[in-house]
């Protein structure tokens, strides 16, 4: 196998920690702070695979959108029932509360070292991400990446969500490279399946020690952290 | 609106419990059976989606292959992290054991009643389903409800998974009536809101007292068993 020419990171899991959540969470749902963080980012993905499905995705929303309303199901699934009047007068403003924490993830500690060493390589790189564009600008400036990455690709732009071959299709447009000569590098263990079945190296970013998907494809490397996105480059 | 000339059911969940193999599941791993089974059906789901989203479908695997796939991931994820060569040796036997449940699942109780009162007045009935064709002979011949089904429609004919419009569509080359004379019923709230956007009038049968999908779309009607779809012919 070529070594890759690009690297492209997923962000939300992968870059992004979508568990950094969970103090707040924690604070707002005392005991069950955990459990909206799984069932949110579960209901997230959810809904990003619903609306590209239904209708060949007449039903699109923006990422945004999408995570706000899977946050609205998961304070819904979780509050107890019967819930009081006072107890659902708070629910908008625990909805702002943790959309604006999210909109402020923390990144992973070794993001930029492994950025700047393979910009140090001249190796190209970017994030192709089911984010939309305001998201993805506003946690790449958080995290004080901007100078270390060639693109920053958003799945509006197809109005489809990763799985869909036209989402994985744009980092091959952007990069002008083929799929085969890009990295695609992913803690999410669909993405990294989707990513190899369209034709991408992949590496999966086993960050919580979890199985890979069942389904008789693995990555081309699994790893445990960012770090190991640099062996694909090792002579 | 009309009243339905025709009502399709979806199967999983819906007309058969898939909750029904906790029992054994919590023989088998006691203090985690209802864990696996949730992440289970969860990860079944998500299989479908992955197969009919990536690549356009050329990644489809039959319902009953996805099925155990998911099983085998559940059962690894719940495994205790260093399990011993004894757990890992009885792990097929396990998959095995619970497959074989999983073929004759519990039918909800008020089913057959509800499918007799529709057949009284004309109403062609039918199964639109994720399973295969051999899953859903198997399991309707099980409950007794042979007689009592016009269509037993299985999305593997489109190798396509709900909520892809080209599964919806097959329950109105069935029937040859269009969507909005049918009314679909499914228990699982993704899939009512599915049916509802393709243009099915629809039941969600509401079982565990959840929140329906928040998507900015409600099914035409909400109950809380089988039985309400008969609300949908009265006078």
């Amino acid at each position: 196998m070529e070594k890759p020419q690009a690297v492209l990171f997923d962000a939300y899991g992968t870059l992004f920690d979508v568990y950094s959540v969970g103090l707040l969470a924690e604070q707002l749902f005392p005991g069950r702070g955990q459990a909206l963080g799984v069932l949110w980012r579960d209901k997230q993905i959810e809904y990003t695979r619903l609306v590209t499905t239904s209708n060949h995705g007449a039903h699109y929303q923006p990422f945004w959108a999408l995570t706000r309303a899977a946050l609205a199901y998961a304070i819904k699934k979780i509050a107890p029932p019967g819930a009081s009047a006072q107890a659902i007068a708070t629910f908008n403003g625990q909805v702002d509360q943790l959309m604006n924490q999210y909109r402020h993830l923390s990144a992973f500690p070794e993001n930029k070292a492994v950025l700047k060493a393979l910009k140090a390589r001249g190796i190209a790189t970017g994030i192709l991400s089911n984010g939309d564009p305001e998201m993805l600008g506003i946690a790449v400036r958080s995290a004080g990446m901007e100078g270390l990455l060639d693109h920053v690709i958003s799945v509006d732009a197809v109005h489809k969500y990763k799985t869909h071959p036209e989402a994985y299709a744009l980092g091959e447009q952007a990069t002008g490279l083929e799929a085969a000569n890009i990295l695609f590098v992913s803690s999410n263990s669909w993405d990294a399946l989707g990513a190899t079945w369209y034709g991408y190296q992949t590496l999966w970013v086993n960050r919580y020690q979890l199985p890979f998907e069942e389904l008789g494809t693995p990555p081309t490397r699994t790893g445990a952290s960012l770090r190991d996105v640099l062996s694909f480059f090792e002579a």
